[in-house]
């Protein structure tokens, strides 16, 4: 039997507890806990079969009632002795994709963000829409595109063209940059018809993830009108590992920003869910940005009611992330294009300087937030190395 | 032991044999070929447990060459002599969704439809995007709310603001509207980072069936900038029950209208794709258009094409639907915004007028196309029934 080492200032104590699927070396994908440096096998100390399957979504269908009774099983678990092969250690086992992501959806709910990009994409305009402020706003992305942590991204090809230019030309995007964000879980589906109310949040949704939501910029400028972004997001979406539970997060949830004007009465609730996280943004290895998610407008529990109040279907597996997170300075910013006003504005990485993301670059996003018990929790990091687009251009199958 | 009945007219004849999931009262669902007003159940007479299934994935996932050696087995079959407990009256079977849908993407590929709405929503501005010649636009829509045609849509309740009001105001849709288009369902995937040109469509996509792509206008009109349609399309997309494989549609490919500029060499292909459907529209059980899909600029190769040439992942059950199919006539427009101008000219519906759809309508969207040897062919029809908005305006679960 072994007891758990847990370092004392580890963000992954007994306050944290997040999920994920890992696969030691030579054995099935299963669902784990992290415990500080370790990984607990929970098929095999709680013996349920949920547990032995190769994505969270079984378990996370079976709703908050059981996810609170997982909870106070495995804190009593890892407080005591724990099956010698039941603990692995987290830097020898691969990391999958937690959950089989059903629809997948972004939001824009980062005033600074929307103000900025505005700026950016329409500079003859007001930069904030008309109805920023009376809804979360939002759009679809390709669910079969959400990777991993450690899934390396190929630079993706696709037609871009510059005022300068008749005709649009064809090639690698010139212009990759990434969305730090992060992403909300859902567990308990809705049927058809259903809606969430804001204070039914904790009831569907099961955990918190971080997310860098890839983004070519010349593709998207050129495509987006009118119907969204599409080719210049679609080509991958990576999210952290480790899946923070909302129970989790009691001692981080904090009021949003005010919103003024009041929004609709369906988009207003009793509980708090802007949330005190901080995000960090790392480039080859160098700090670039540091991003507060307490100042995002919209909480999470609205973007829920936002995209429900249609009587659209929640699903067990459903990912919605909140759009880019970006604080009032220019160091909080939590995308390239922003940070560097548009590639005009470049910033050094270590001893070189960036506009956008080069070839063989490497991402990583992370997050904590305050535990309970005066605790830091946290949620791990998405970490992508981007390679070179294919020769052909991606032209041949 | 049966033989099959096949009315000489029949768009279900030899030449078609659509697949779809039905269920027989007090039974299990399972993959069905239909012939003639029946349905054969393909598990019983062809003994392969993918066809016991209850969507068509698993036998889409087993590809072309599959496909066409179960089409000719089925041809033997359905010529010879069939075990009488495997036929079914179609009329006494439930018609399920006929794939597990994974992702949905929405193009609007129809210059008619596309310059109408330009000229509805933009009224200020050029009809066609700089962007609508040089690639096919689309976005991705919501795949859980993918439904089969025989379910009920309740109006949906959302935010809509008119110039008139400072502020949206939330309530029932009041514009609710259809659009009729065809939709592709992809059979075999592709990994991340692959692409697939237009000369390759075949080997992946499975086949064609009807769509209705629900659309509330007055919801999509306040949300759709810049981020695209959201809510104004998630609440629903109706779908028929029979697939039609491209084997059946030889007699039906054609040229698509001349594309000029011509497209970037990634969406250029020797293989016609071009289809020749007409469409149906009943409103009521009145005919209020006949949209022509082979006017349709972009074929639904050159859709997949750009799907799929950021490296974006395609998996078996992804769903993509060409947009509202719009003749140059006003009585072949496939969305009633279209064909009522807005609202502003109302449409004669039997002995009633109509502008937009009013709860308790019911609209049938029904194809065909030519078939091999002289012959049509039938997609069926996608029908749905409209009850009103729930009475608490969808605001509590």
């Amino acid at each position: 039997m072994t007891v758990l080492d847990i370092p004392p200032d580890s963000l992954f104590g007994l306050e944290n507890l997040p999920y994920g699927v890992f696969q030691p070396r030579g054995s099935a994908p299963r669902v784990g806990v992290r415990v500080g440096d370790s990984v607990v096998d929970l098929a095999a100390e709680l013996g349920d079969a949920v547990f032995a399957e190769s994505t969270l979504n079984p378990f996370m269908a079976q709703g908050r009632g059981r996810w609170t009774e997982v909870r106070q099983q495995v804190t009593e678990l890892v407080r005591g002795d724990i099956t010698d092969t039941a603990v692995f250690a987290v830097d020898e086992v691969t990391m999958h994709l937690p959950v089989a992501v059903a629809d997948y959806v972004d939001f824009y709910a980062s005033e600074n963000h929307a103000t900025n990009l505005g700026r950016l994409f329409r500079p003859d305009s007001a930069p904030l829409m008309p109805n920023w402020k009376h809804l979360p706003v939002g759009y679809h992305g390709r669910s079969s595109t959400v990777i991993v942590s450690g899934t390396d991204v190929v630079r993706p090809c696709g037609q871009r063209k510059t005022p300068e230019t008749d005709s649009p030309v064809f090639g690698p995007s010139r212009r990759l940059d990434i969305e730090a964000e992060m992403g909300f879980i859902v567990g308990v589906p809705t049927q058809l018809g259903q809606t969430i109310a804001p204070d039914r949040f904790a009831e569907h949704v099961f955990g918190v993830v971080v997310v860098n939501d890839w983004s070519a910029r010349d593709i998207q400028a050129w495509e987006y009108v009118p119907l969204g972004p599409f080719l210049g997001k679609s080509f991958a979406t990576s999210i952290s590992p480790w899946v923070v539970p909302l129970d989790a997060l009691e001692a981080a949830r904090i009021d949003t920003p005010a919103q003024d004007p009041e929004p609709l009465p369906y988009l207003r609730g009793q509980e708090k869910w802007g949330l005190d996280i901080d995000l960090e943004v790392e480039w080859n290895g160098h700090v670039v940005s540091r991003p507060p998610y307490s100042q995002m407008y919209w909480s999470p529990a609205q973007m829920l009611a936002h995209i429900t109040i249609n009587g659209a279907t929640a699903s067990t597996g459903d990912l919605f992330a909140s759009g880019t997170v970006s604080g009032r300075e220019k160091n909080q910013r939590g995308a390239f294009i922003e940070l560097t006003w548009g590639g005009k504005e470049p910033v050094k990485v270590g001893n070189h300087t960036r506009t956008f993301v080069e070839d063989g670059d490497e991402i990583s996003i992370s997050a904590t937030a305050p535990g309970t018990n005066g605790t830091r929790i946290g949620f791990g990091e998405v970490r992508t190395r981007i390679l070179p687009a294919t020769a052909d251009g991606g032209q041949e199958e």
